[in-house]
């Protein structure tokens, strides 16, 4: 439940009735009017400061929650720190490493299973498909090409829309909205793992065109938030140690090695992994954390070796060809000179504008995809599937549409192959020739790309057989990614660059004295960057991909000219994500504007907030949780007639485990500590379990009290009424926090110790401009 | 001046009576009693919470300041914001990229003509020597080896004695402590540039166990620091443009880039500058900081590329060989099996082990010198040529000891080889033979690493040989820092590492199967990440200079235990010089026993705050400026009796500038904002030139009124405080403070509405326990 705070007399709370109507996603209207057009918003929003704590996640309205990775400093846990042995402290730093090993070893199992599986299924597939092919047997090759994929679509698309919703599309920008401090429900749990795991094997072997790589990171990060939490829901382990992980702060450094192992067993890139996590996926940062993400990784890349060991000479079917390289371009000696530099700029222009203009069809393409999700769960199924049908159609009949192109000798590779990979399929040519799109159509996209970037075949793809490549491949790449199947975003944007990179070079055959398969990679490299905003870790997953040094200076060229000819269109593709599902991610760089606002003139834009006394009645506590949703409650005291106190913020969750536990008292006293020490440990107060309607008290029980001085964070943050907005968004966000308490500058009687209560929806810009329409005009001068 | 709170009744401050009694380093007596020995610490440190706020910087007591980061809100600067047209905000992001362009160029230029002089000039000399020997005038050949040496150590000790003895050593903690938010005077100045330059440039020459790498960071940052403030002194450019950044929070973002772009140049490893900035030497750090240091090392990058291309073939001297990587090692396919694992573990746990000794006792030989050091200028030069006596001689006699060793075909190099570099010198055999000690010592120290790196060459050296070359190299490394030279610690670290791990490969030469040149690698990375305690950036670095993805793995793996190993001992060089030094660096993490204390506790234990009123006499104004030498004054109103109001924080800076314009009022009122906006802009309070010292009252104005209203910082940082110093200490270095205000948790009539106030000094850990000796007993059992 998110913070807002609405007077204490509201007689129902206004967040649980949206969460009750939206639950089934079955129900057509609950998605409401709002966005029934394509140009309004997904997600109506409010416009006080009070504003929607609703977000779309999977194509379904959900409930969303802040974190709290706030160290809570009440008496319980300072007794616990306190109490701590210097055997338990020893206990935790273990069992931090020991998730960290976990995460990565698990991560790169399932990582190496699911391309073992990947491979073998759509190996199989492409071989007898050829076959059918070979023997003139055009109808039945397409059939049963289409029937496969259709059947394996079908799979992943039953298993996404039923039973894990959360697990379609790639995940990546709910992790980063996680890892900012934004909760979303059924994101990280038990089925979203088996769903994207089996999903991601049949959506990459039907054909798709999409990748594993966003749905590794998912994984990753759901193996660490299970792990850290002992299992999820009935069968979680109870296991004493795990009391130490029962935070989110702790949750959250684990899932940030989640998401990097995920990364490095995408692309097998360790260094990659750890940066892609810093650069994109994190908020906060610091150096421990980078070594551990970096063990994690470490563990990965020895699971992947040995996998690959074990693999060798086809004991594992069709997996385990080539090496810990994904994309080995080293052969080539790169050198260039003051002359490629046009092509190569070129190719970064290019790069930007194609990939702004990537992510503004593709804004598009998912709002409608929005509107057709929305009906129901048949419209979703029908919609993957008829993807998939148009994609085996168009990756079947394509490649019979390019005139075969004669073998040449120099290539020095099998010619023509009719093998499940090789850079040059015979498919439906006489012997001696090859059909160059069927090289790159009739293969898994990793092979795809790895023909396209493969180099001294500068001759090898005719122009025309690339564009249509690229042609098809960028309606698939628009059209794929919003099904409701797990999908990745990296491989089809490294088709359609790698596409381009090879038709810029052919185009300019003159000029471009590099190697055209290295064009093909800074043409991916490109395209990444103009689409997803990323320079670090790009250039280093790219150079991990590839393993061709040299090539590092004109990458970091490329991906500069890219990035900033992208950001002058639009926001990166995971920030157009974000925002059209609704999730309240907080930039990192305050609006100009909220310089101009003072976090006085926001608490008076908002009601007053909803404030407890330190020893207060049961009947009001239960009141004050029934009436609002917020998630604290700052604590006041008088201690002597004119003097008040700012104890400090009680949290919801604390105090529901009080009601839980009875721990009431028949008269208004304040209690010693040891009291609450014999009831209380500071693991009852850490579980999250229930809520208020779970809280059944007799009329006794309701009219005795409660102290809360040993459940009260007594060091909440406090800006003075005069900071400005955008003082207060950095203050926010760099510490992590989920409420701010303004306290008044003055000081003297009858002046109250707050002004108010700032939580993460009252500092985003949006809802800010809502409720002062004024600075909006501001904002255009800026 | 550093900003404990005195009261204001202390007749002088205590701050420029410090600075005054250690001004001259030529006076032996100036530091004191406390460092007369070698176990006390180098600095007095007081035992109350007002602590020293004097470092030792470059063997010189000097007086350190802490940095702005913070943003000021105070009426000029918001004015000077909200009139930013939009062409001001466009040539401000204009001049950030060009500054991290210029940044990276002039790195750039200047690393490139560093290495050209060193290879110029140490061939020079290496070539003749060996002529000298070859016609076996031994002693001639000595002669003339030490005499160059000895000259061009001289040359570079007399600089950095007479004009900057900040220039000497490495200057990465300086710069580490500066991001931090500790400001060391004369750190990055003009003179510390030109000394910087040519000073590595006779150091590295001269056959001094030391790198270039160190000087080449504080370079960059030298730079960047001159760029930013348009020059120095005197001939400080008065720009424009330039006024945007007179500021300490672009200044820092510039710096970071220098920083990166040195280490860029260093090893011609652009990401691992980028991610050595980030993990080692930066405290904070953003996205759009990460991409703004890419583009200066790319910057890097593209002019050693064009540096290389330009003296290919001998057209600078010996400059110019080898390509971007250094040390090229990608010939070797790398197979390892779990047999490897065994001696690859040895190699990593030794690293950590050696590094941990390293660390320890460099730490001890750092303070028998800063000993003689303090001895004045006469010492600190003997020292440095008594060094460079020792150095020549080991360099020179050692290859006698050992029998030359016939050449083998199969190595497929020039063997013997007479000329600058190769790896088979012939030095004192006869033809058909070559002397393995003598490719490794009478080499500059860039090529003996290429040497003992070098591939395929398991039977090159002699297990004897190398022993005596780690021993040497030992010795050297350990007694070869602390000199009054530019000096870096990388390289002696790599050529001790790669000695033990050729020795390793040797020994266990049954059961390490992977090349002997690997096992240099590893081991050299072993050891730096041993005493070094870096993990992702040392990954990259390693990745660039040897260019062999497939080691990556291997190489991870060994950095993570001596990593662990290492930190089980000790905390890291740059850790232990920082500390040594003096400069109030503030940790990542607080101390456990940190949760243990308020902040309320550590102000009651202060002197009280010394507070100013919104409107102030003139006379108290001067006089508080006078006998203090705090740098934030809380600014207090009373608007109505009883009530009583904190306006905010108003610096030292702003105060002088005031006075210095003399902006006074005859009657005791509140101005209007045009009023000061007529007299000051916000370029003339960012200026911090001139001290309250300069200023001069007559008795008329100082009876008159200061209006503290438009110069006041509205929105400082305040904590409650009930709050732990932990999480204090956590909300300081975060949000990169400088003063922190502690408010009362009470409110009503006669409370004031501060408590007291923070600063770096009361955060650190060393001085909480001088005033709190019972928290050190919690300390243990923690």
């Amino acid at each position: 439940m998110e913070d807002e705070h609405r007077p204490t007399t509201a007689p129902e709370p206004e967040c649980d009735k949206h969460e009750d109507r939206v639950e089934d996603p079955e129900d057509p209207g609950s998605t409401g009017n709002g966005i029934s057009s394509l140009e309004q918003p997904l997600l109506k929003r409010s416009t006080t400061l009070t504003a929607s704590h609703l977000a779309l996640v999977g194509a379904k309205v959900s409930h969303i929650e802040s974190l709290d990775y706030e160290i809570i400093e009440n008496d319980l846990f300072k007794h616990d720190w306190r109490s701590r042995s210097n055997v338990e402290v020893l206990q935790y730093i273990f069992l931090k490493w020991a998730m960290a090993f976990l995460v990565g070893l698990l991560t790169g199992v399932i990582a190496s299973l699911i391309n073992l599986s990947i491979e073998n299924i759509s190996g199989l597939k492409m071989l007898h498909m050829v076959n059918l092919v070979r023997e003139k047997r055009y109808w039945a090759g397409f059939f049963y090409f289409a029937g496969v994929n259709f059947a394996l679509t079908f799979v992943a698309a039953v298993l996404c829309v039923v039973f894990a919703p959360t697990a379609a599309g790639p995940g990546i920008p709910e992790i980063k909205a996680y890892l900012n401090g934004v909760d979303t429900p059924n994101m990280f749990g038990f089925p979203q793992l088996i769903v994207k795991i089996i999903g991601s094997i049949g959506a990459v072997s039907s054909g798709l065109d999409l990748g594993k790589e966003g749905p590794l990171v998912h994984i990753g990060a759901c193996l660490a938030n299970l792990l850290s939490q002992g299992g999820e829901g009935r069968w979680r382990l109870k296991w004493r140690w795990l009391r130490y992980f029962n935070n989110d702060r702790d949750r959250r450094d684990l899932i940030t090695c989640g998401a990097s192992s995920g990364v490095c067993a995408a692309f097998r890139s360790p260094v990659g992994g750890v940066l892609f996590a810093l650069e994109e996926v994190a908020t906060w940062w610091r150096s421990a954390l980078l070594w551990r993400t970096f063990f994690s990784t470490a563990t990965v890349v020895v699971v992947l070796r040995g996998f690959i060991e074990v693999c060798r000479e086809g004991r594992c079917g069709m997996f385990g060809e080539g090496g810990l390289i994904l994309f080995d371009v080293s052969d080539v000696t790169v050198r260039y000179h003051v002359g490629d530099l046009l092509p190569v700029t070129l190719v970064g222009v290019l790069g930007g504008l194609l990939g702004a203009l990537y992510n503004h069809v593709l804004h598009k393409v998912l709002r409608l995809y929005n509107l057709i999700n929305a009906r129901g769960r048949m419209a979703k199924l029908a919609l993957a599937l008829a993807v998939c049908v148009f994609t085996s159609a168009g990756l079947y009949v394509l490649p019979f549409a390019v005139p075969c192109t004669p073998c040449d000798p120099a290539f020095g590779e099998a010619c023509p192959s009719t093998g499940k990979s090789g850079n040059f399929k015979q498919f439906n040519c006489p012997a001696g020739y090859y059909n160059d799109l069927a090289s790159l159509l009739h293969a898994t996209n990793v092979d795809a790309t790895r023909n396209i970037f493969s180099t001294g075949t500068s001759g090898e793809f005719r122009l025309d057989s690339l564009f249509i490549f690229l042609a098809i491949y960028v309606v698939l790449g628009l059209f794929t990614f919003g099904i409701a199947v797990p999908s990745g975003l990296f491989l089809p944007i490294i088709l359609m660059g790698s596409a381009y990179g090879r038709i810029t070079a052919l185009l300019l055959r003159r000029w471009a004295r590099i190697d055209h398969g290295l064009y093909a990679v800074l043409g991916a490299a490109a395209l990444m960057s103009g689409s997803m905003r990323m320079t670090v870790s790009l250039c280093v997953i790219f150079l991990e991909l590839t393993n061709n040094l040299l090539l590092l200076p004109i990458t970091m060229f490329v991906l500069l000219i890219a990035k900033t000819v992208g950001d002058a269109f639009n926001p990166s593709i995971y920030e157009i994500i974000l925002d059209l599902k609704g999730l309240p991610f907080l930039e990192p760089k305050p609006e100009p504007w909220m310089k101009d606002i003072a976090v006085g003139e926001l608490a008076a834009a908002k009601p007053r907030a909803v404030t407890l006394q330190v020893v207060e009645k049961v009947s009001t506590v239960v009141e004050t949780l029934r009436n609002t949703c917020h998630n604290g409650f700052p604590v006041l005291d008088r201690p002597r007639p004119g003097v008040s106190e700012l104890h400090g913020l009680v949290l919801r969750s604390h105090l529901v485990a009080v009601l839980r536990k009875r721990w009431f008292l028949p008269e208004k006293r304040r209690t010693e500590e040891w009291e609450a020490r014999e009831r209380f440990s500071s693991t009852d107060l850490a579980e999250k379990a229930g809520t208020i309607d779970d809280v059944e008290l007799t009329p006794e029980e309701m009219d005795m009290y409660i102290d809360l001085h040993p459940f009260t964070n007594t060091t909440p943050y406090t800006v003075v009424e005069t900071m400005s907005v955008a003082k207060a968004v950095v203050l926010f966000r760099t510490c992590a926090l989920r409420h701010m308490l303004i306290i008044p500058k003055f000081q003297g009687p009858e002046i109250p110790p707050i002004m108010g209560i700032l939580t993460r929806q009252d500092l985003r810009g949006h809802n800010i401009l809502g409720a002062f329409p004024h600075l909006a005009n501001k904002k255009k001068t800026h």
